[in-house]
């Protein structure tokens, strides 16, 4: 992720996910506190499955979930209340089970976040499982490049 | 509530709770966001639950649950980062399915807020349930004075 | 709030702000956690200050805030992931240095809560102010009641 | 992190913080939400610096900030309501103006997630600010290995 002005990468299926700072969302340094971030990774996570698979809730609705297994981010520069992110969401890869998906949080042109999350897909009791196979035909269309071979 | 210093009243089975404030509990005014005050209410109920009836825990495990169904709050005083809130909880009444708790929130002998919540029991699909018999009895024997008859 | 199929009240310079459910929303009940509503209530109230008042941005600016003193909810209904809940809102008084604000959260036509929220106006130190003269006059151009002689 | 068991590592000036799950912080998969760990790190850190260095309110009080500018999480294993996490937390590195902090998380023995987070120290105004002398010389002691050349 060494040049952020360059995501998300060319040939991504990216999507572009806004979202209006809350002043709940805020600290008392004044600025967005760094776990709010990883809750807009996952409203831009959920909107890019409306737009690119299918909405998350019927994942949810057949009992399968994608569970965070990994997560990094760095940030970047703070933003304040009522500030407005963008964030552009894409996917890395996809495995059987599991895929990696990343992001870059930006406000007013400039880079606040870069971040990546790996999820597993699991069932109602937390047991892995594969990605539907109408799903994971899709996915692999869209992913930038091919899973790593022993995740 | 007209006088919070008496709190909690006289012949309470009151338990108390200590919070010590976390500094992703503050916001941007530099003080604990309003917010959050409604989930010290959720620790210090079920701490009372721990001390006075059981582990809510093991209700949970039957699949039921004490859903809120009412709050009220008034906030008196702000608290900052690293502050402790001491919160003095007890049951103002129980009926069938249904009952009240109060709380006194303080910080260093000050009065912070006052709350009441109301919890409906409801089953795994949210349907309203009876208390079960055995521990309607136990918060009968608790509870500061009847509940209303037409609630 | 005995009939919440009439909110808002008739006159009411009334706003709706529409959420939906995000994940880290629900709980382990399944619905959404009852805290979070407080805070869809503070997303309603900025965005009817956006389109009755001024940016809410404007008073943090300038170092004020509606700091909330007291806040009543009644809970009625469940939500769950991706349900959109609409939430009306409206402001009920307001006097010299306070307001209060009323709400109807709904989904899919049902009501979801009713709430109400009073508003202290505080500044940076957390001293109560009188509210701008400028914003006072248009509140009170908006006021369905006027407030509260004794507050 | 290749082998979690034996965190932390030989020689670490580590701390261990106890946090019991609270209902607030499950979601609808029934487990705590992912992004709730990201809140344990920081309540372990800040019992870190109680423990070994100074609160973190002194430093708050003094308008300096350990900002979070990186923050790396494996999840191996989820927790639910009631649970008691185990945060094991000790210094890593520190440099001039940052540090990287790492964690173990476990639950019953178990491990529940590794995690490290890099902080730049900042003012009021967010600019980057060497950690006071005396702090740092303290920090120096304490870490396990010399920070990167070129951070």
């Amino acid at each position: 992720m060494s040049n952020p002005a360059s995501l998300p990468p060319d040939g991504a299926a990216a999507s572009r996910y806004r979202h209006r700072v809350a002043f709940f969302e805020t600290d008392a340094m004044g600025v967005v506190h760094h776990s709010n971030y990883i809750r807009h990774l996952e409203l831009a996570r959920i909107h890019w499955l409306d737009e690119h698979d299918q909405p998350y809730r019927i994942y949810a609705e057949q009992g399968l979930h994608y569970a965070t297994t990994r997560l990094e981010i760095d940030y970047r520069r703070s933003t304040v209340f009522d500030d407005v992110i963008e964030i552009a969401v894409w996917l890395d890869w996809v495995r059987g089970a599991s895929m990696r998906i990343d992001y870059e949080l930006s406000c007013n042109g400039a880079c606040v976040a870069t971040a990546s999350t790996v999820h597993a897909m699991v069932d109602r009791k937390g047991r892995v499982r594969r990605i539907p196979k109408e799903r994971a035909e899709n996915l692999r269309g869209l992913a930038l490049r091919p899973g790593p071979k022993a995740l």
